[in-house]
């Protein structure tokens, strides 16, 4: 089936006026029964997401990525709690804040807004159809996606029982669209459509990043890789240290928020690495590491300079034994992807110094970096975690997709 | 002398590292300095303004723009004084919001933290160049202006001045600097350095934002032009309509914020415009109607479907008989720029409809729509008016320069 992109974009923009004046209580019905929907009809959601898989084996695609394509029961059913849950979380439109009068009566306050038309560009997982879809719907916006290639079946399947809650309710289908095909062509036409299309939100990695900064005429929100960082400061509880340090990059190497890079400061290296890199190395991390951790542990191989650039996503991890604070903190601001980063340290004023000074979007004292998660920050769930500092920095949950307005309520009044 | 943008991009991420510590105190005390250099240096000011007056003078540019153009005394008077205001303000940075413990014992807040490099790029009044540069200082941020052609002499030595104060408090003058060119190319190439620039602010005409959006790879924040409008419900009390419109037609005309468009109830357009239309013409006003006002008042000239869409900025106004406020929201959503639109109604549910409804930065219940100011809005100065819907809508003042990251307190939380 051919897109026309122009045609979805101003169907789109047709369906967002209406869903910005919805009711909560409408939104909530929609989406509980699309939670419904999704968890009635599991069986053909996994038909077709053995397509996916059959191809996807066909091609020899890596275990770990045929691991996130795959809708088995369970996922199915999380993503019908999920929706569920969204369903049940405030309502973020029509919030006023800082309302107040002014010296010549007027009431000036900004309430909370839709975005209008949200583009979202993303990866294999198809649970993000679902839960992308209904962040849109839940802040008052539509939604324009484009999932990977391998998921298309399976983003198929789920569009049509989300299009099917909204016909069933009587809103527009071009409420929720799914670009259904794979061409590359479809995508960069879309990113020149800032006529009706207020924002686009790219998943993925640089090239993806890459491509749609330098061709969109849309604002964008990137969601860029991590390469997040934990620096072992010398005042360091080193139990503590060994703990963060494995739990952030052994427990989900392959997420967003697993650490990359670990600076250990040379004052306490000599006793904290030995015991650390044995850990690493029986639970089969493979250690990059400087000169200086090189003379400490000698079996280590050398890091590369593109290694402190590198997201691994992998049982891999770059070591470097910094001097100090101002190195590490230096370290991670040049080679960082201002994701998610760590001090351990009981020091009260290196704690302060790096959670003042590191640029990123999640700044931890004395925890593991696997925490950056809209679940886990409170947000309930989270359309993805955003790298940039316009608009929304770290986990985006629904109230992150709206914008502002300023309401003035006059009594005839005129400027002098 | 010749730009080499790059480098200036670089010198200005550097600076921003150590602006975004300064304390509060000392940006206080670098912006009175500012002010003060800028009182006592008024006499060099006024000759630089001279020679760009000269040459204006010489083009034969108009003379709006020649106005806008010259610093009086009392405009550079009135330059030190916003200086020194914003030297009061309160620090829009360290603002810790959301603060709260998890249920896992991390405390999770947000943080304001600056953008980091903003790049702004502007018309004629050189006055901008002042009040941005002391905007971004305030919120810790470095700046590269662009200022128009037409006022380069004065930019320059508004610049030196600010750059005098910085170097007299041990600042690095990379904190705030200008393109001292005027060529089309470091422009181009400035919109390229999303590695060093983290926002442009284009200030302008639809060229200069169109030129702006299709080129750039860093994330802008467009300020884009005012066609607002003002809508007579057919429950309005006419004498406020009247008295509204008038001041927000004609007290002054040449600002963004100023009625472009006048929307009309049919039902009371037999009563009001008459009445309103001679007093429009009393005062100058050309009006360019639709062909139900020209069958009112025939002596009115026909609008072309240009007309909807222009922002005269002059003392012309489009006028338009509607069937109702339906009709009203559509052409304003359709026809409008998205800046400052009004209803004028004794009716509770018709002004609730039109604020929920149109889709601008600020929308008014009875009151002139030239109150979109930051100064009128309780923001202290704006650095302009953003008419997009990510980031910051409306006035921006110094709080809309900053970004936020989430910084997390553990005690050695690990995830599950």
């Amino acid at each position: 089936m051919k897109n026309n992109i122009v045609k979805m974009a101003q169907e789109a923009k047709k369906a967002s006026r209406i869903l910005a004046h919805l009711s909560s209580q409408k939104k909530e019905e929609v989406l509980l029964l699309m939670a419904h929907l999704i968890k009635e009809n599991g069986e053909k959601i996994r038909e077709e997401n053995e397509r996916d898989l059959k191809e996807a084996k066909e091609k020899k695609l890596s275990p770990a990525l045929i691991d996130r394509l795959t809708l088995s029961n369970s996922r199915i059913s999380k993503i019908s709690i999920s929706l569920r849950e969204i369903a049940q979380m405030e309502d973020p439109i029509g919030k006023i804040e800082k309302m107040g009068r002014r010296p010549n009566g007027l009431l000036i306050g900004k309430m909370t807004v839709p975005l209008g038309v949200i583009g979202i560009i993303y990866e294999a997982r198809p649970n993000v159809t679902a839960d992308a879809a209904a962040l849109c719907l839940k802040s008052g916006n539509s939604v324009i996606l484009r999932g990977g290639s391998e998921a298309l079946n399976s983003n198929i399947a789920l569009t049509d029982l989300l299009q099917e809650a909204l016909y069933q309710s009587d809103l527009p289908q071009a409420s929720i669209q799914l670009i259904r095909t794979t061409d590359h062509q479809t995508v960069m036409e879309m990113l020149k459509l800032n006529e009706y299309i207020d924002v686009i939100i790219p998943r993925g990695g640089e090239g993806l990043i890459r491509t749609v900064t330098e061709n969109s005429t849309i604002p964008v929100i990137k969601h860029y890789q991590g390469v997040c960082h934990i620096y072992v400061d010398s005042n360091a509880n080193l139990r503590m240290a060994e703990e963060i340090c494995f739990n952030a990059k052994v427990q989900r190497p392959g997420v967003c928020n697993a650490m990359e890079t670990l600076l250990v400061n040379e004052k306490i290296a000599g006793e904290f690495l030995p015991l650390m890199i044995k850990r690493f190395t029986e639970a089969g991390v493979e250690i990059r590491g400087d000169e200086m951790s090189q003379r400490i542990v000698p079996e280590i191989t050398l890091a590369s300079e593109e290694d402190w650039y590198t997201e691994y996503l992998d049982l891999i991890l770059s070591l470097k034994v910094v001097r100090g604070i101002e190195e590490a903190i230096e370290h991670i601001n040049h080679y960082g992807s201002g994701h998610s980063d760590a001090i351990v340290t009981e020091s009260y004023s290196q704690a302060g110094k790096f959670l003042n000074e590191v640029d990123s979007a999640a700044v931890y004292v004395n925890a593991s970096t696997r925490f950056t998660d809209g679940g886990e920050f409170g947000l309930g769930a989270e359309i993805g975690i955003s790298t940039q500092k316009l608009h929304a920095r770290g986990p985006m949950g629904a109230a992150e997709l709206t914008s502002r307005k300023f309401i003035i309520f006059g009594q005839g009044q005129t400027r002098k």
